[in-house]
């Protein structure tokens, strides 16, 4: 048997966990022939990047951060950009990674990747490759899945960040907003501004109103406290209709003069006389080495893949219930968003802890 | 309406974040008079240690090791302990307790502690005392929830340690033990093994074989790999009938000669020739600042515990399930400990990824 | 004896290190009372705004970043700002400042501030205060002493985003621009880079040339590495002409369109193929629990400092001297700043382990 | 010209910091050919550890702990441990190192380790061999540096220890000993102690009175401090002349009951009630990631190494001097410890600030 590993996407703490988790078991368990394709599909693509993974390559890489193998965010096989005389032109060669794959003997895929990757592995299955998926997305917005691995490590680095700027706004009595991942769903903004302690957070789910916020500030201000935190997804916006300049930007339509944290203090500059830091954590929130917990999770998930390529459970993910590793069908994972529920439980105790969250909701 | 909050055994991260949070949701959402005993119950004993909790006092606190209320091992006033004449003998003053927390006007008790604390607050619901829990345990074994903070943070430390070790034993080819904290469940031993890719984890659950755990070590030196790491849960112990010296130790028959790692040590270099090191991480695991995950839980439970209060649901602990905070009756807690089942999940993934437990099964 | 401090200017890890050292010098050896100033001097401007410094307040504060006694950039007492019907005047208010020690009854001042700090405190020494000075800088550009609190602590936070922004670059084959303080000299810059592992380190010091950069990236894909670490001081700028946007911003002429980073991905990305990310550290360098490096020479030096006022040794800074605490005249700090040398050693290694510096010297 | 790079000894944070130097500078700047020996002289005096190290050999590991080359405590060749017979006998295999050497073409060999290391290497270097050298101890106790790398990492995880311990020894009120590393010399014990901030710091360089110590904390006691943090240095002895156990061990006559820390926890405990924890770091001082300090020295002294043989300067090492690398004579080096002055300013420091050292001066 012989099993090929795939990294898509975005890279992630805890990648590597999941790589070495996997080659083990396929080895030590299953006696397999692990092999890894290189820079998400592109080795399998050229036919130049299939590796042989050893106990001895995956060694002492669980603490590593990013990917052994590379990733790309590129690659749909099924919209491949490929040069065409002067201009770019978007191919199908479906066909011809699933004969590459053919041609290298490889019985199984493990595709490790966010929706976009499980899409293809899916499609691709559809072609008769034999796949199994892994979830990552370091935004936790996966609905298949409770976690996902790197979340984690993501939170842990935020909250680090709030820590040192907190002794900044204090010693200064500033107003530091702190822009974080999240375009779609504000699980990292909503975990760490908890665990950071932030007096405000606004979310994609959310649209916020700046007056809320500025009456929640000047209220601190006249209790006699003139330092606030302020968590800022990078998907936030307010609810004036003016969507955040940065997804706007999206579209192309718009020059990108900032992100949702550079709107949200122009905002509340606008309304009161604020000593305003922005700060973007962006790539770091995505690298170095994972935490514990991302470390467990990885390993739990690259073990279980292997466990269902070995039952033949193929086009099926898996994904973490409660404290237990199951599996549900790729085809659930496609566009489906796990959001934040406005009467979610963390949103509630957010709140009742005096978290401001940008809503006329009486806090 | 004036709640108190008692923090009691051994100390925990996460602990001020609990305080935290129970006072602003008490005192924001409720308008509640907030009040803390000093010392576990001590300050209710004495009458002295009522000290007022308002917002202030607990700004940015939740990043800090410990608890501001100070805590103790001591106290259980159903058997206090107090100087007669010439020697201590036991005493229940829980009447006392009981009278002075009325003169204190105190409406409702918080607890904050282990099942010891637990059942000590249920006994004094019995007397008319309105009490709530929150579960704390460093070891993550209570049976009424599926987590406890503080264990994460532990976890952390522990593979933190694992990672410098690692770069020891790699360049010195050496055997590195290390012994965490687990008296009776092996939480913290297996998590922080599979996280930091331990070679080896002993457990309390599972009575190890010395020369099981010989073989594996020896097959990984055949295989060309001669450094190896070990982690050992303090109240592991071999199946010769020989318990663990430590536990012994605790009944007050034998001298303390070392702990689990030790006695691991000195049974491998009997089977070998290895380079062996022991470290004792002792009460690192129970310092320093929590991490970001045991800050959402501490901040959750904090939160949950005034909501009991404000419900009246008394006589109830709040507990993790899945992803929901939720209660359970203090009566079910009580001597009910959560053991790593032998056939769980997480044990399979551990042998799956080539971990030895020391056991007999065919690794 | 009464003797006071203040924190000035931008907040660095261990000034609560020095106020601790100081407290505890001035009265467990000499008996003295110690008051703190808050804000900078606006609690003596104000009179409002002494504080008393016991045993008992400095007690486990080294370890916290900022400063407890708070600060400001604002609030020179020579060029006050005051408000003069509807628009801001700036008056001479230091007879006011002096005035308001005597009547306090402050014998001396231990003034902890950058070059700014200092020299309004010597001008004050001028109008009769006794002062001591203690210097900080987060950037290490005083020339009166090796180092300085801070800039460690700094340079650790640096090396531990690019340690995180490596994984992703190597995972990507992207190209990280790290844009880091140091507005006038590049020792964050050039340290951080060093520790690091950066491949390109640009500084205020050394004007680069885009093509030098683009050459040596181009050698280093050519060799089959496609990744890269660029480290960027703030001030650094490209020697053809075009100082860096950031520093024609602070002359109020040009609209901010991005620092040095965003100027130096520009041009690359004008030169050649690169996936460039930038990111910016700002504030976040300034935060955080100090080093244990910053911890000792904070503490040394607010020791120091103490040590000057009881020897009478008014008018004089603490210094580091190779590893020697020294002190020197106030007046020799003002305006001098320590600039890397362009034959220093440190440049010289630098260049000597394979980094790019952005000039013509054939790496 | 091909040179080698030999680590001996403990390992030591930056130890791949001083090799990667070391490669890069041989390769880039004089296009050498450099290879490494394995463990020690090990790989030599097999003739089957040399290994090239190229460019891409040394790629990125500089922020790993330990050694790529391997270390060892063993391997002496002036007295080298050999199997006659049933039994070990010591042999002088040094002419076989000089021969290996030239076979292999060697022309030159860096040496990186403490005081054992570097004699040998001046020995060798007396029978011909080009030698240089580059020192490495963790207790920074070696006359001929100012600093050594390591050390900074060390202080850092000692330190870091410290912050943990003090949030438990407040909540219980207890006193929490640190035995750390410094056999000879207390470098680390004493600017650990600085840095967080203990009570009471231990050192070989002075004899302590536990009497000395008991009033020390009963004085805090008194002033309502219950909480203690006390640093004992490996090395460190009461002055009863009963020096330390451990050390005493060594001689091999008495067996290890416990360290230093152990013993002074005995005999605070026969002098009032304390609530005494001890917590031995152990080999977690040497390992894990290097600290940017660190980082930097190590690589300085790598090119400066590289430097010594471009030069022909063989039989010098490297060091620090105030912020300048230069170099001594080997010979210079051997036996010769840098012990802590009585009367040096760090000392006299730590006593102004409160630090109890046990010995009979009015603290």
């Amino acid at each position: 048997m012989r099993v090929a590993i795939s990294t898509g996407g975005g890279d992630c703490p805890g990648l590597n966990g999941v790589i070495r988790a996997a080659v083990l078991r396929g080895i030590l368990e299953y006696g397999w022939e692990m092999v890894g394709i290189t820079d998400g599909l592109e080795g399998l693509i050229s036919g130049q990047g299939l590796v042989p993974l050893t106990v001895d390559d995956v060694r002492d890489i669980h603490g590593q951060g990013g990917t052994i193998l590379g990733t790309t965010n590129r690659g749909n096989p099924f919209r491949y950009r490929v040069r065409d005389g002067g201009q770019w032109v978007e191919q199908d060669i479906s066909g011809h990674v699933i004969h590459n794959a053919r041609s290298a003997g490889i019985d199984a895929v493990i595709f490790v990747g966010g929706d976009g990757t499980q899409e293809i592995a899916w499609r691709l299955a559809g072609l008769g490759l034999q796949v199994v998926g892994v979830p990552k997305t370091i935004d936790n917005d996966l609905l298949a899945t409770d976690y996902t691995f790197g979340f984690d490590s993501a939170v842990e680095t935020v909250v680090e960040a709030l820590d040192k700027l907190r002794t900044t706004a204090r010693s200064h009595d500033r107003t530091m907003l702190l822009e974080v991942m999240g375009r779609h769903a504000g699980w990292i903004a909503l975990h760490s501004g908890i665990a950071g302690g932030a007096d405000v957070v606004v979310l994609p789910e959310i649209p916020y109103d700046p007056e809320v916020i500025h009456r929640h500030l000047q209220a601190r201000r006249e209790s006699g406290i003139a330092y606030n935190i302020v968590v800022v997804a990078e998907g936030a916006f307010s609810r004036s209709g003016s969507a955040s300049i940065l997804q706007q930007a999206g579209t192309g339509t718009v020059a990108r003069l900032g992100g949702a944290g550079d709107e949200l203090a122009r905002q509340l500059s606008a309304l009161g006389d604020y000593e305003l830091r922005v700060t973007v954590l962006g790539h770091l929130q995505r690298g170095g080495t994972p935490s514990s917990t991302d470390r467990v999770l990885a390993t739990r998930f690259g073990a279980a893949a292997v466990g269902l390529v070995a039952n033949g459970q193929f086009g099926r993910m898996v994904c973490l219930r409660g404290d237990t590793i199951e599996s549900v069908p790729m085809a659930d994972v496609a566009g489906r968003q796990k959001h934040i529920g406005l009467d979610s439980q963390l949103l509630q105790t957010a709140r009742s802890v005096g978290i401001c969250l940008g809503d006329e909701r009486v806090d």
